[in-house]
């Protein structure tokens, strides 16, 4: 009963408003549908939208006027009814991009990504950002994102907004409540801060947990694509998850949905830095696996990995037992039939897919009439940066006269 | 960033049906707005809902006319401007009902709900639904549905559907997938069995799990009044749990959502008849405290725990431990803020909360920072079949001229 279930509220339409919010719906009702379907002519998009043909012109010309959309492509497939062939609508090359950026433990990378989704630049600069004051390294982030704002203007492209993943617990409005792998920099107001440190205080600015947002990433370009229900399941020093239910994000009213790392696997077990036991962060977060497979650094667990180090395997093989216990309650809780193996979990999910998938197998209700299906992640390390870029292209398509106020004249 | 993260989809009206669905939207709209905001004038409700008062009027012209409103009441307050009073619409009292059908293992409930959410009716009949043909404890329900639809028309109400609340794994289709607790049942179509076996084939059949109905219920007039967020924790023989998450209830694509009764507390506990080890309901199922506690039924359970019986108060103890474990991985996957306890659970409250509340404290990440509250459910037995003449009622609302044809003419 996932339909009828939901209390779904319509909303209410302010009569002084209702024209000009009728042609914002109608502008983004066509975004959605060049972004969504591609090229199209004028006359499919009016089919498809159930408006007219002149509604559809008068649309596409603002769009255009704005530089969102183009009519300079050569219609694909050529036109097979007879008469004038309908010129496709496509959007524009010049159009508005996001930035994604992205602070983790061990470095800061960004992106741009336009409209259609395509990765037009990326970067990256190794730091350790456990060390050193942490307004330091925002300034770094902030010269990180001027720099691809540059870039991305040079290269014909309109920056709107920027979206920043961080390894922590995010809440609505962006701020950092609590980073227990980054000691002092929760609170710390995200989009503010880096809006000011960039220079790039016009653009609208918003952030993200980091599993959060490499899910959103994977839904738009990578494993979860297609997917309404999947679990993007993100391992480095902490251990997150990113929450995709009916197409949805899941972040949770105080941004703490998917806390995976913390989930409970042996009552007795060691002590986590939460100040609970048995977390299953203390059996396949990336510390306590040096600690068990007696290597130092992540580079050196891969390596010792990929050589059958019979330590690290052996550690290895309890962390997957561990992750499939905290996974098969993850879903009892909601019944995703896909997990995405990202961060440090998609390099060993040849090694933490077995015993994973067997504790899964036992555990998880639905295991036992429905598949739960582990694949690994397919944007790797571009899967969070990608996802906060995606975030502000989601909400410049939901709303595009909110980015583009020559939309709304 | 709630509302960035999700991935809104504009729904598209196709041409030709605009000018019939905008109506149907409107009478949605009226209706919803005195479902939710009680009796009002049509020129308070144009302005609540940007419409023309002149289109208000014939809207709720046409639902008076299908019996749904009507204009014979009171005003209240009394108009303190002068001139012609307004005149308050409000729902009709023989408007449209639903009938609430619950299976549980031990017994059939049955209510009559009606839009304002007034409970009209209620019957209970004992039954052993484990022993016995299944069809023949169907016959039985579908005869309860039959006795408290007469009683729903004799009383003057229109009965135009009817939800099912089940303990088992129900389906989008509302066809009963697994019945762990009552075997022989799956799978079992129950909207099509009761429409049939009740003789009520003409009105709409919904079925959905007791847990999520339960939850569905107190959202609509319990404990979940009110909150966007909240899971409820129902525990009988099995443990179910019902989640609603920004305001919508999450069942999950097979209907497994919530399944917390398999969450693992304990990898090498006792073997559990769903074949895993150390799940929850091998602590705090109602079995699992009998066996402990060394008492028979569900009587004698809670009578020992009234006189505080220790053994009783030992196992109810560990119940609220394991509790607490299995809630805390719930919290920290989807960020809930109330837990409530249901079920068998409303009437140990007393006993489990304490130990509960602590482990839960110890576990759940947002416990260090905002608070999870455990609270008892408001509506107790009558929670789940509640909320499952909710479920249509809540259709109704949704969409009242696919329930009242009259309203299309």
């Amino acid at each position: 009963m996932p339909e009828a279930s939901s209390a779904t509220r319509l909303p209410a339409v302010p009569g002084a408003a209702r024209q000009a919010s009728l042609r914002a719906h109608n502008l983004a009702l066509v975004l959605q549908a060049l972004v969504e379907g591609g090229p199209e002519s004028r006359a499919a998009l009016a089919r498809r939208l159930g408006l007219t043909k002149s509604t559809v012109s008068a649309l596409v010309e603002q769009l255009a006027a704005a530089g969102v959309v183009t009519d300079d492509v050569a219609p694909t497939p050529p036109t097979p009814a007879p008469g004038r062939p309908a010129s496709p609508v496509a959007l524009a090359a010049g159009g508005p991009v996001a930035l994604g950026i992205e602070i983790a433990v061990d470095g800061l990378a960004g992106c741009v990504v336009d409209l259609a989704g395509a990765l037009r630049a990326t970067e990256r600069v190794a730091t350790d950002n456990r060390s050193g004051p942490p307004r330091e390294r925002l300034a770094q982030a902030g010269a990180l994102a001027a720099r691809l704002a540059a870039r991305a203007t040079a290269e014909g492209g309109a920056p709107v907004g920027a979206g920043i993943a961080f390894p922590g617990i995010v809440d609505a409005a962006g701020v950092a409540r609590r980073a227990p792998n980054l000691p002092g920099w929760a609170p710390c107001d995200l989009p503010a801060l880096l809006a000011r440190l960039s220079g790039l205080g016009t653009l609208v600015w918003r952030a993200g947990n980091e599993a959060n947002l490499a899910a959103l990433g994977e839904q738009r370009a990578g494993a979860g694509r297609g997917q309404a229900d999947f679990v993007l399941v993100s391992g480095e020093v902490g251990i997150g998850a990113g929450l995709v239910l009916g197409g949805r994000l899941v972040t949770g009213p105080t941004g703490a949905a998917g806390e995976l790392g913390h989930v409970c696997v042996a009552p007795d077990g060691p002590l986590c830095g939460c100040g609970a036991r048995g977390c299953v962060e203390q059996y396949a977060g990336l510390e306590a696996l040096q600690r068990a497979g007696g290597v130092s650094g992540r580079a050196a667990l891969l390596s010792a990995a990929g050589r059958r180090d019979a330590a690290v395997l052996a550690a290895l093989e309890r962390a997957g037992r561990a992750l499939g216990v905290a996974c098969a309650a993850l879903v009892n809780v909601v019944d995703v039939p896909v997990i995405v193996l990202g961060g440090l979990y998609r390099e060993l999910a040849s090694v933490l897919s077995a015993p994973l998938c067997e504790e899964l197998g036992r555990r998880a209700l639905r295991g036992q009439y429905a598949p739960v299906r582990v694949v690994a992640s397919e944007l790797g390390e571009d899967a969070a940066m990608r996802g906060a870029a995606g975030l502000v292209l989601d909400e410049v398509v939901r709303d595009p006269v909110a980015f583009l106020p020559e939309l709304g004249r």
